[in-house]
């Protein structure tokens, strides 16, 4: 017997997609409503042939306010600016949301306006958000009625950096995060750019002179550091379909320069050994994208080249998983006070 | 607590990595044991990344004979003529074996020796070794001791084929099957033919001449057809990792030109209903290599193209798991009774 | 000096940007107009960063008549149904035509019409339009005003068939051409299919009812077999950007069973020995799309597998040059009365 | 009449195969050897069916002494500590050398042994060996016997940074290169690594602890800065075949912070207006490898995002051509005095 009802908005997209197999397979939840404007009235399992015969009998809903009538929780799997529209209502109603766009996720609503350039509908709503980095809020996440799920990227780097901001050993004003992602991450659009031809044996920069993740980055980090923290971010794109690799670059204060790779690897198993979702590599080990295709693992490492003061971490997630998906459903179980770990257990399949 | 003891031979290619995937995570079976001379004494965790804390604690073993004293059931996922040295030696010891290679799927020890090009040494096990494609054999599969897991190809070809044959529809002296495999049906060996700057961004056809997997196929449309098949058979080299399409040709028999699309549909359906691993698709839909990756689904469609006689049926699984190692746990579960699609629930991951 | 001036209509997709590629380092033409509504106004080197700093410095152009009216010769690399609105008045002007779109292929209006689902705007002028494929029809196209440049399936399955029809070798009521195709073939449009992350890992058939190319096809093999001809046509969609392989399964006639597959090699090469962009491999080699990568040969080999009565050809081609861009200027050299080759001499960039 | 003859050393893997296509269209030259220990005997068209019928028809040589007898320049396309073992004969013997290798680039003999861990053979050539980076070195590389050429990491590093460094406008202590390269960067060895299967859709960090062309991008640098520079390097695997892009992040100096992101772009522009092969893009444009695919190229733009002291660079080549081949054949021409573009004009083939 399931425990609640859930629903997805923005079912057709490669994140929708990812959402709809993990809850489909979860043991708690039942999906009993997911829409799509373009699909509306069409079966699941006609649209995505991989679930024909697996029980996910359900036909695309409208996304209108009476079709979340039954549910207890909303994910939203939309662009930005399109969750806000619909949240506040659905909050009134007592529904929980989690929202795996950007709407909600930065505190400072001019900021946000700034870099997504939209006016915010209800910023009213932002103080009682939570962002859902379980690594950084488990606590307020328990019991939580509106989670902002973070961003792909962010997930990454905030993983990469947590660990060295609490225990206070690099320079907070020259971090360097040199991201790159796999194409699913720009999202399902028919655009020129992210066809086979042209993000096929393919490699670039984008958004070097600024990109909307940072700021969302920043604002983790500063809640650790307690002071602005000073980062240059260039994402990359991938010809690959899904994974994040970020390498991130930060340097030793003066007083740790005794810190040794391995006291180094220490401080991240200090932070993260109690994780179910973060594996910190033994030294000397360097993570690729495929060890965490599929699953919500994020594995990482820390070098110190050289023995000089610049230090290098590695942090591989799945885009789509510990960068949006799986995250979500992890979300979902502390929210809900369940085993963290509950419909996130799957193998990675190799190769 | 689980039922029985399974042991792998050949862990460290694709095929064992995926038979280790399905048993950690079946419910009945303990993976006790799996084997590989270069790693002999090293973490399976340690060799696959993906596999650090899943509770996948041990250790490759020597294939000596002694590290199979204590399981149930032996898989073999080792190059073709290896398996038939040590089965022999297990069958005696009371032990079961599935044999994903080729030594125990051709009857004809004739035949088999000059595909393969060495002697077979225990030829007398053939008589009771079980050609493990269950959509043919399920009851013979029940209780057997020695079953051959049948070839990728094999496994696609016959699939779309065998209601055919069995309705008498088309004539048995003019097949065409053109099937393209990913690279990983070529295993894991460090040729340079499969490297990723030779095999990527190409395409081309290879064994035209002849491939080992034609008598195969052969042997099991001939136990339908009761008389000999004339087929041309030729595989192709894909640049992808996984996933085989066969494009089959057939042309109906004088006796059926009345048979519609939907009457051939019906076909299929008729064959394929209470399969739980055969899909056939509704008329006018095509299957594509995504929508099996990972799991044990052969999709299958059938075309009679601007209503002449030649028939086409595309059919697709992925090699490594309908075509290998999901087939093999499929054959366990019906082996010991166990209900069929146990630990092979997975929905694919998409994209 | 140049010769002739020349134009290319529709320059921003694939084929537009090869023939642009081939046009500006061809001897004997000056690349002076290139024609796209969206982007006229824009610099090519602007567009095409890989275009900067090699004297290619015009813009594109709207394509209005008078932007015609310097040119010698117009290139469409346009969409069906485009040309064929253009084409009267340039022809009533002078100037001469390669069409690379499909307006003037078939020479029966009826099925053309039929097949493209829209009507002919100026079927008075197929009679005129010469079917450029050089290996069939190279004296027609010397001196000809309209060139109807053939499709990149028909060209890859009309010379793995010319030679054993012309021999008279074959059956010419039981063909199988089994083609797959990189994505370029499907064109630069955004459509979701398309996608890295919809086409890449991924293997399928499509057009499996019926595609436009078979009529094309057997209107060429009907020229030489002087009556009909019925061929199963099926094309697939390969993951990679560029490259044809098909694989066409012909049987031989009763009369001609004594044909080893050493007669059917000379056959080729006799038909064949002449051509400078068809390469005709020994017995026992296969082709590969990458050993065509870029240029404008197309490669085959003839297989008679263990004896039997069918034959396989596997001809190779890379749809974007010998399918389309390559030989139009092929096309162009021959109605010029240049050396064929002129412009068409570079060597395949590997891996 | 070519004008001298040359030899290739090392002629099956991507860079003696790069090397053998340009030198077989390059109008000065004429190939007459091509080594191989392997494929001795063979005919180059045979091992690449690419070179079919383009008159390249000679046979792989053993790499004896006598076979360079005719030659008056050896090109090494070996791997490093082959060429050492060679060079010193044939510099006696007269002829010039171009080493694709490592084996000369380092003039600091202890920090190559102990980077390349092995004993130099020939410490003694060093001093009269010029790093082949021409727009660092061009003066000396005209007339030189042997000739050192640059490393792909390297080259594509170093461009990225000379202007800056020229210009004193960056800190020289507090660099970092984060480096992608396809997977033709690793050569055609027979590695499980570099399988298809491994490394596509893949991607990850290596050689983070250290990696050997760090020390011949920082001689590079030192040489411009005049005093020691500190600089991270970390290399990354692309899953595609060829094409390197790096993101080099520096920071500007105290002094400097009024220069704009403008400005930047004129420092390079005045720095490679007149280099044939260095296209510096302007302000807000960001190379992608595709632009540079199969030439000679270099292509590189500059931001200062956000206004901040950090300054991005992001510089892609081909590793084989701008990273290897071309490189080499662009150095050849430097040193015989021909047109510094001779043979190095063909455009990029798109997509």
């Amino acid at each position: 017997m399931k425990q609640i009802k859930v629903a997805v908005v923005g079912g057709t997209g490669y994140t929708g997609a990812e959402l709809i197999r993990l809850l489909i397979s979860h043991p708690n939840v039942d999906l009993t409503v997911v829409t799509s404007r373009s699909e509306a009235g069409v079966a699941l399992s006609h649209y995505f042939p991989s679930l024909r015969n697996v029980g996910a009998d359900i036909k695309f809903n409208l996304p209108d306010q009476e079709a979340f009538a039954e549910v207890d929780l909303v994910f939203f799997a939309t662009p930005h600016a399109a969750a806000m529209r619909t949240v506040p209502a659905l909050l009134s109603d007592g529904k929980r949301v989690i929202d795996l766009s950007a709407d909600f996720r930065i505190q400072n609503v001019a900021l946000w306006e700034q870099w997504y350039g939209v006016e915010h509908v209800c910023p009213e709503l932002l103080p009682s958000a939570v962002y859902g980095l379980p690594e950084l809020n488990r606590d307020k996440i328990k019991g939580a009625n509106l989670i902002a799920n973070p961003g792909c990227y962010p997930t990454s780097v905030q993983l990469a950096l947590l660990p060295l901001l609490k225990a206070g050993l690099i320079d907070i004003d020259d971090i360097v995060a040199d991201c790159k992602s796999g194409v699913s991450g720009a999202g399902r659009n028919a655009k020129v750019g992210n066809l086979f031809c042209e993000a096929g044996e393919n490699f670039k920069a984008y958004g070097v002179a600024g990109h909307r993740h940072l700021p969302e980055i920043l604002q983790g980090l500063e809640i650790i550091a307690k002071k602005p923290v000073a980062m240059t971010f260039v994402p990359h794109l991938l010809p690959m379909s899904r994974g994040i690799e970020s390498s991130v670059y930060a340097t030793l204060t003066e007083g740790s320069l005794a810190c040794t790779e391995k006291d180094l690897y220490d401080v991240f198993q200090d932070s993260y050994s109690s994780e179910p979702f973060v594996d910190v590599l033994p030294s000397g080990m360097i993570p690729d994208t495929r060890s965490v295709r599929g699953v919500n693992t994020c594995r990482l490492s820390v070098f110190r080249p050289l023995g000089k003061r610049k230090l290098v971490i590695s942090s591989v997630i799945d885009n789509l998983i510990k960068g949006a998906a799986g995250q979500a459903v992890q979300n979902m179980n502390i929210c809900y006070g369940w085993p963290e770990s509950m419909g996130l257990n799957e193998l990675v399949v190799w190769p």
